[in-house]
């Protein structure tokens, strides 16, 4: 028997469970065990049903990728939605940042994730095979890119667009610009610079 | 049937059921939600499983407060600990560090909080009557407040310390003064204070 104390086994186990939930090191995993266990025990049984219900019922959409209940979503499925327009994102938050814009009311396909070579995430690993297939059903026109303008978000955009180019559909990419309700005066020089090059006729 | 698209309800449900935990706001929520699904299912699993037992495995210890698995904790139940040393703590956070002093083997009473009348938290909500008796069950001959060096640790320790001393109990309080590796020019001025204040005879 040990003079010094360790913590019960399903402490432990709990603290290493949500460890593993991005972002979160031992500190805060031990922080949200502790507050979870002593003030809010419905919490955690919410929790552990949501995780184990989520995992049981959600699946990918056979055509958009996103995370759907049924083979293939509402939205893939709905009969007012544009065949011809086909908007890639990065994930299902940017599908609902467009979607919020209620401006749009074509398909979508959600990559999961961008092209990240150096973290082992290629285009084989984001299975842009299918994507490929899904863009060249006949029916889309037109595809925009709606990936993040970050380094990872550009890279996939490139590659996407040459792909899609070499199968002869139409590619456009979101604007580039001030944002809306913006200062000129605080908005940092990369993007006035793109705002200036991408400047339109009024 | 709506136009624009909303989320599978197990996925709102999960993000609904993160957001409880402290610190979680709807974006990392999101974010939470989406790694557990697309990245790491397994990791879903996990927790969702140790949450469970954690629930339905973990108690109250009836001695210490802490968190176990059986009635009174090994830690309480240990023969060689000494009885006549009772550390008081805030959480068993707090009881870990003093643990891997390796200096310390008395008994401990985890309060699982600090007071903060502010926000609800009275010396009843955190079962002050029970610090009580068990400091005084005639073995306790010292009680060491570990609570923290915080303006709600302060206002813990100054009552518990009131009422022990009604009792004729001896109290005592962690130390302040300069860490151990510290160059004292860039230790705030009111630790430093506190350790003119507090100095000790070499």
């Amino acid at each position: 028997m040990e003079k010094f104390s360790s913590e019960p086994q399903p402490l432990l186990a709990l603290v290493d469970a949500l460890r593993r939930l991005p972002g979160v090191g031992v500190r805060t995993a031990r922080r949200m065990a502790y507050h979870l266990l002593q003030h809010d025990l419905q919490a955690a049984e919410q929790l552990g049903q949501a995780l184990t219900e989520a995992v049981e019922r959600l699946q990918h959409c056979e055509q958009c990728n996103g995370f759907t209940e049924v083979p293939v979503c509402a939205t893939c499925e709905h009969p007012e939605r544009d065949a011809s327009l086909l908007c890639i994102v990065e994930t299902p938050a940017d599908q609902n940042s467009i979607e919020a814009t209620h401006g749009y009311t074509g398909m979508y396909y959600v990559l999961m994730g961008s092209l990240a070579p150096l973290e082992g995430r290629g285009p084989d690993e984001l299975d842009f095979g299918r994507v490929l297939k899904r863009a060249g059903n006949g029916l889309v026109k037109e595809v925009i890119l709606a990936t993040n303008f970050t380094a990872e978000g550009e890279t996939t955009a490139h590659y996407l667009s040459e792909s899609l180019r070499a199968l002869g559909i139409k590619v456009t990419r979101l604007a580039r610009g001030v944002p809306a309700g913006s200062e000129i005066e605080y908005v940092d020089a990369g993007t006035v610079a793109w705002a200036l090059m991408e400047r339109r006729p009024t």
